[in-house]
């Protein structure tokens, strides 16, 4: 992963993605999913941090996409706000949901780790093909009882997914809205979860699926994508300063041992 | 108007209106119109008690909409937030900016009238007809020099407006987004301007244009329409009690002469 400051800001074709600030959740070392968990103080910090960066690299946008999760929803009020861009179209989309993490929702990571082994919660965190176990159909958490996915048909409804899932929702919604906006020469601003920015990065990079054990997403850390006319990408990079950023990725390696 | 608290919140089709709360200059009394002027504390306060308002009588959304001005748009993001909404999808347009004001923005309104004579003050402010004095081609407050209006046709950029001009690109907004939403079932919530609501208030109800002198439109407080088959409407009313709304009405009212 290239690490560097932007030198072309106003480059024709461009997706810039952030990962939502911490949650009360992470904050906590618990498996949050599609649970709807409020940003902490230093969540909120951590987006007006981005978009401070991203302003004073002279970032723009033209449209801005998210989840249906209140963690990411507000991280993105909180960058346009920063960015002076709070008029700016927003769509969120269940597509952009973190992944969802099954009956592990709400357990600590290290507890789960304790019961059910160390090896085990990996293949389901940082492997590709493994589901964790799925809530049952009467689980008060299950999707069709929230109002926000009453849109959605029933067979879309996770009751928990692997990253193979969550990536096939993620790559269309890929190329169903950001592809054609890019295509017009709109700049994207896109505020997701670690692992549906996992899953894109996968597919935008051609990445092996053993090499996702070792891709780890900072929070609140611009990644830039910059693509040619086929909208191949030419470059990615991380926006930031080189330290701060290698700091936040080890913060992200760190957890799961936390209770 | 009827003011009575909500008895049927779940009734089919409906529409609630919210005035932004008080933005920095209308705490300082100054003609705003299309400039992008912040809430004041005590305006995100208005916007959160509106929302609490809302969610005691037990109202729910499926649609939200507001203009392209941040005192707008930030109103209802905390709306949104504190009905536990922030999922909601969302349109920012253009069309339910407040009415543009032209060269009288940012000039304190009581100085204006003491320049222009209180009764002209009165039929810009008040009045159907008259617009205001417009800005000049090379202007900087031009909207052609906002990336927000980039895609507005040149012939749409108003450099001033009447409350008329304002009433219809306001009704053709209520026409094209939001009656196909009523008749689907779905309940609406729009977040907008004095005048903007002036000229829907007008054209719902069939008002004559000098009723409109008389109408005001308190700020944080919820309109609420409920309207038959025909999306005819059957109901207005404020949410709230009616005291502490005729005493936000009176505040209105008395805008204008401070200085």
């Amino acid at each position: 992963m290239i690490m560097t400051p932007a030198t072309t800001a106003t480059a024709e074709k461009r997706l810039v993605i952030v990962r939502h600030g911490e949650s009360l959740w992470n904050r906590e070392n618990r498996f949050t999913g599609w649970t709807d968990v409020k940003l902490t103080e230093r969540g909120r910090i951590e987006a007006i941090e981005a978009a401070r960066l991203l302003k004073q690299h002279g970032y723009r946008f033209d449209f801005a996409c998210t989840s249906l999760l209140v963690r990411a929803v507000h991280s993105l009020w909180l960058l346009l706000d920063e960015l002076g861009q709070s008029w700016l179209p927003e769509e969120k989309s269940w597509r952009l949901n973190e992944r969802h993490y099954g009956a592990l929702e709400g357990l600590n990571k290290a507890v789960t780790a304790e019961r059910y082994g160390h090896e085990q919660v990996m293949a389901w965190r940082r492997g590709y093909r493994a589901a964790p176990p799925p809530l049952l159909p009467d689980d008060p958490r299950h999707p069709g009882r929230d109002a926000r996915y009453r849109r959605l048909a029933v067979a879309s409804q996770p009751l928990s997914e692997s990253l193979a899932a969550t990536e096939q929702r993620v790559i269309n919604y890929w190329r169903e809205v950001i592809v054609p906006r890019l295509r017009r020469g709109e700049h994207v601003l896109l505020v997701s979860h670690s692992n549906v920015i996992r899953a894109l990065v996968k597919h935008l990079d051609g990445l092996e699926e053993d090499a996702l054990t070792a891709l780890y997403i900072p929070t609140g850390v611009p990644i830039v994508y910059e693509f040619d006319d086929k909208i191949a990408p030419r470059q990615r990079y991380f926006l930031g300063d080189e330290q701060d950023i290698a700091n936040r990725i080890a913060a992200v390696i760190r957890t799961g041992s936390k209770k």
